[in-house]
């Protein structure tokens, strides 16, 4: 196939069971709490590939790893990044759990592995929800059966929403790549709602693709494409002890990518990674607008990112943000205790198009129409640095009083 | 003098002008926006010395350092040291405004000298309140004589209110130093409310002490002091344009402080700095709890600090101890993203007196003792990191709704 600078990369309707050969489900078996909900909520999602797909994965940096974070690694690792089916289950985080949490990882494994019928190192893990309670395994057992007797092509919504915690809304994306080759589909599916949610919320990924990708290869996108969408996000700051990202291409579609069509195919996994991304942002905890953070102007490519995430994290900026407030100090007080090269005669403010600051002057008179313009639920705003060529992008929420409270109220 | 094994400090009632030699005064200039306020608020202070005071600073190491900033390095460099008087406004911070906010800052000084009969560069400047606007000389000028016919010993706590912006409350303290050679005095004054508030609020704390002290031995023991204290406090984790903490000895006691008392001086002026920086926790935007992290078992004390510094920034702890909820596995997550050597398998948590996280087990059944514990308003919180013997200790306060009210309204 020869797909070089013939990208064609159209947005579709879908999600994880979208791709060719790729089913899901979703099923409630009791983790989550009720509530008032009349309904159970859906609580496992289930994916599986009806062959063997390369599998690439990208996980916490977290020094406190959860129990399904080392039992996924061990098991890419053992089946050689060749995988069938990822149980994930919402309501437990199964972190801080000791020997008998990473025993229920194991188990989930297995027994997942022994109803699609795979060995149980093809079987990848994931869970979400509170830390340092014990995920009972008998739960999931038990409601196992029902998952695979649920599994459809149909059924990504579902599983889309069997991953929720606090996340006000499911996320789902799917796009098509037209090769020479043929046509190959990519679909996910992801979770917020804090970049880390100990309590309730973890930052979780599931891609699938049909196309056929060397396991290297496909590794090499998966980091490439996260490094841009993914690990560009921050709702608050926090990394979890749960967080992953898990790409399986199960070559359904017929259609091979190798180096000539790499570019493409990361571009085209790029637009359904950041449209989960975005989505985990604007369904961050509270949050009620979407920031992109620019900076220009950095003396390198990591300093510019240093920045953004600092912009993007601050709390100062982000409580400007919700209140509308064009309050364009926060942004260079920030940037200069990034720790990044920063050079004030030479630094820009702008919100929008709306210049604040720059050469070492306040253009101040300009912020009331700066405070029209954050009245918009899409907000932009950048920082110059004056120290160099390199720019980072970066997306956060405002934070709101109801951050706060989701955060300070749940448990008592 | 000798005072080896003898430090007897003692707490006392006062402030800046406390210490012999020294008066304070705070007026009205009209910077501050009046409100609806009957008085009109404080907004200019005078700290003066009837002699050359030996004098050291720490300034923030935010690289958009503000004019007053670099006007008192500057100051304090040509004077080598040797400060007559600190002139300081509140309402707006002279940051960010060119060369114009400079020249500001220097006739500040320039102004101050002439009425106290100094060279310019033995007073010192400071300034906090709203980034990028220009602070009015004039009404600065017209004040300043106000000012100086204020001077009094007992005008500390008129100067303490005089930079004050969205701090709830003043925050004065004082100690006295039994010597053998005689009794001294330190007394202070700081401000907060947020490590940063670009538009209202900017660290700044003053020391006085009547001791005489060579410039030398002063800057050590103000660098070990502010480490301690002002150094191991946040409230947002923000660090400003503005922030600075000044010492004056001016000697007028009579007693030197050498080598040989140099550490119950610095025990007497750790006193007196962490009493205003405890203030400026429990005074921070929003807060309603005192909280103190400690942190074990870290690799070196740098590593110490830094945990403990993420734990007292992350949103997640600060929230949760808001709403009083025991949710120690975000201790453990944020203690595993910190970016420091951290073993699970032998961390640990207590909250108070309450273990609920040890050698990689969770004790979550004490969780309702822990939340009857995090009623009170002064709370402990511990995190052993299992990765060595250094510690550190730091205070923060918790984050409320009224933190974000405070800060996305000011303006709009």
């Amino acid at each position: 196939m020869d797909v070089r600078g013939e990208t064609s990369v159209t947005r579709i309707e879908g999600g994880v069971a979208t791709p060719r050969g790729f089913t899901a489900a979703g099923v409630s078996v009791g983790i989550k709490r009720r509530g008032t909900a009349a309904e159970a909520p859906l609580d496992l999602a289930l994916v599986v590939s009806d062959r063997p797909a390369a599998a690439a994965a990208v996980f916490t940096t977290n020094r406190a790893q959860a129990a399904p974070v080392l039992v996924s690694r061990e098991h890419l690792d053992r089946a050689r990044g060749t995988t069938r089916a990822v149980i994930a289950n919402s309501g437990c985080a199964n972190a801080c759990t000791g020997d008998e949490g990473l025993q229920v990882a194991r188990d989930m494994a297995h027994e997942t592995a022994r109803l699609v019928g795979c060995p149980p190192e093809q079987v990848l893990v994931a869970s979400t929800g509170v830390i340092g309670v014990s995920l009972p395994f008998e739960k999931i057992r038990a409601g196992l059966p029902a998952a695979i007797a649920a599994l459809g092509a149909d059924q990504g919504p579902a599983a889309a929403r069997a991953i929720m915690t606090t996340d006000p809304f499911p996320k789902e994306a799917a796009a098509q790549l037209a090769t020479g080759g043929g046509t190959i589909s990519i679909g996910g599916m992801a979770k917020g709602s804090g970049m880390i949610e100990p309590m309730m919320a973890t930052m979780l990924g599931f891609v699938t693709t049909d196309a056929a990708v060397a396991p290297a290869l496909l590794d090499r996108a998966l980091r490439e494409a996260v490094d841009a969408t993914f690990n560009a996000i921050t709702v608050d700051g926090e990394c979890s002890t749960n967080d992953c990202v898990m790409l399986l291409a199960n070559g359904a579609s017929g259609v091979t990518i190798d180096e000539a069509a790499y570019r493409p195919f990361v571009t085209a996994l790029e637009d359904v990674c950041r449209e989960l991304a975005l989505g985990i942002v604007r369904g961050g905890e509270g949050a009620t607008k979407l920031v992109t953070v620019n900076v220009t102007g950095a003396a390198t490519a990591a300093e510019a990112r240093r920045a953004a995430k600092a912009i993007a994290n601050s709390p100062l900026v982000k409580t400007a943000v919700h209140g509308g407030d064009p309050n364009w100090g926060r942004l260079i007080a920030v940037a200069g205790r990034a720790g990044v090269a920063f050079e004030l005669s030479r630094a820009a403010v702008t919100i929008g198009t709306i210049v604040l600051f720059q050469d070492g002057r306040p253009y101040d008179d300009a912020a009331p129409l700066a405070a029209e313009y954050l009245k918009q639920t899409d907000i932009d705003v950048a920082v110059h640095l004056g120290a160099g060529d390199a720019s980072s992008r970066v997306w956060t929420c405002d934070l709101s009083e109801e951050y706060v409270g989701i955060n300070a109220d749940y448990r008592t």
